[in-house]
């Protein structure tokens, strides 16, 4: 039997802050407001999963899914993380971390530079999920979470592609989301410098879907891809 | 005295692949390319910096830079891992991770769905900066890596946010690039389904420049805001 995830009482009841979710610097910038974390987590699709191995930290970047206050992550079972989260007990702890740039501040100090961004780091024990339905559910959310209504539209996974996939289960329990927004914070003796002073905007973008060369030449871009 | 970082013999000499830079998945998506590195490593200004803390993982979004064989990141004196880095002999291990979303591949079954990516994986041991000089080529390099010709065009930092500032060193060595390119990968026997397969690009826009409000109207967008 697996634990089961947390339930927050209340959709709205923000995360509680622990001495690794309380940043040292800027905590104005921190956040636990559970829907802000739930947002910047569905934007993204790739995070970077932290964890240690022979005592040193490795980082790797990884699709991810959220269902609910449960976050998956999948792979090979033959990867190292996954390997290593099915052997350990009672699992592997790891810190999973999104990342959104939204823009280039430009000050006229060089020190008051920065970006603005929108971050989460959640901290916790990833699990190998072994319960075939949640297994399921978790592979369809990952397909999903790329592209929303597309796990309905296209071939599931079959036994021996289920067999050979793990899946980790992380909980949304320790969890924060920093962020840097607005303008430019300069020094007042600085304004009338005469460099030039504002944000860049920085964002996603998607082209055109090109087609498989093997694609049957009347089959139509799917509305779930024409919306982007 | 610092150690001085590793000057490869030829610019064009791969790193040497290690335990840890070897994939134990998809070994062919590994490059240890110098110049393949280097151009993903450039292309980026956010990397993922991973370290340990108490025994767990930390991962904290953060900006960085290269100057030849170094990697620079910065922050405050009093942030933790900064601070970690400054206390720790020989220096703080860490693993610094670099990622780009090229593309969504969406195949016929969900199994082969994936992601066309450009990653850089590096291990090793930061090193706090303390050398006045290489610490301000390592902070002009910083804002250069975000917006080429822009520290030249900045007021450098005085000499009390330089000493605020912590910049930590993490030489190139045990390094190596993972890529996938290219299009769907589906099962022979998938062909023939009905679902729409390709791939999606995904790419980095940046918005016009908004002028700081207590900018003088006649200060010009330098040129090197013009040309993104």
């Amino acid at each position: 039997m697996q634990e089961t995830a947390p339930t927050p009482s209340h959709p709205a009841t923000p995360y509680t802050p622990t001495d690794r979710t309380v940043p040292t610097r800027s905590p104005g910038r921190a956040s636990y407001d559970r829907e802000l974390v739930h947002a910047i987590l569905d934007e993204a699709y790739v995070c970077h999963l932290g964890f240690v191995r022979d005592g040193a930290p490795v980082v790797l970047p990884t699709l991810f899914a959220r269902v609910g206050e449960r976050l998956y992550v999948h792979g090979s079972t033959g990867s190292r993380p996954l390997r290593a989260a099915g052997q350990a007990d009672p699992g592997l702890p790891v810190c999973l971390t999104v990342t959104h740039v939204d823009g280039l501040v430009l000050a006229r100090s060089a020190f008051h530079h920065s970006i603005n961004y929108r971050s989460v780091v959640v901290h916790g024990v990833a699990l190998d999920v072994t319960d075939p339905e949640e297994k399921r559910q978790a592979l369809d959310a990952l397909v999903d979470h790329v592209v929303p209504g597309r796990a309905a539209d296209s071939r599931p996974a079959n036994r021996k592609e289920l067999a050979a996939t793990a899946v980790l289960r992380l909980d949304l329990t320790e969890v924060s989301a920093k962020l840097r927004t607005g303008g430019v914070n300069d020094e007042p003796e600085d304004l009338t410098l005469p460099h030039w002073a504002g944000v860049v905007p920085v964002g996603k973008t998607y082209g055109t879907p090109i087609p498989d060369p093997d694609l049957a030449t009347d089959t139509e871009l799917p509305d779930y891809l024409r919306t982007r």
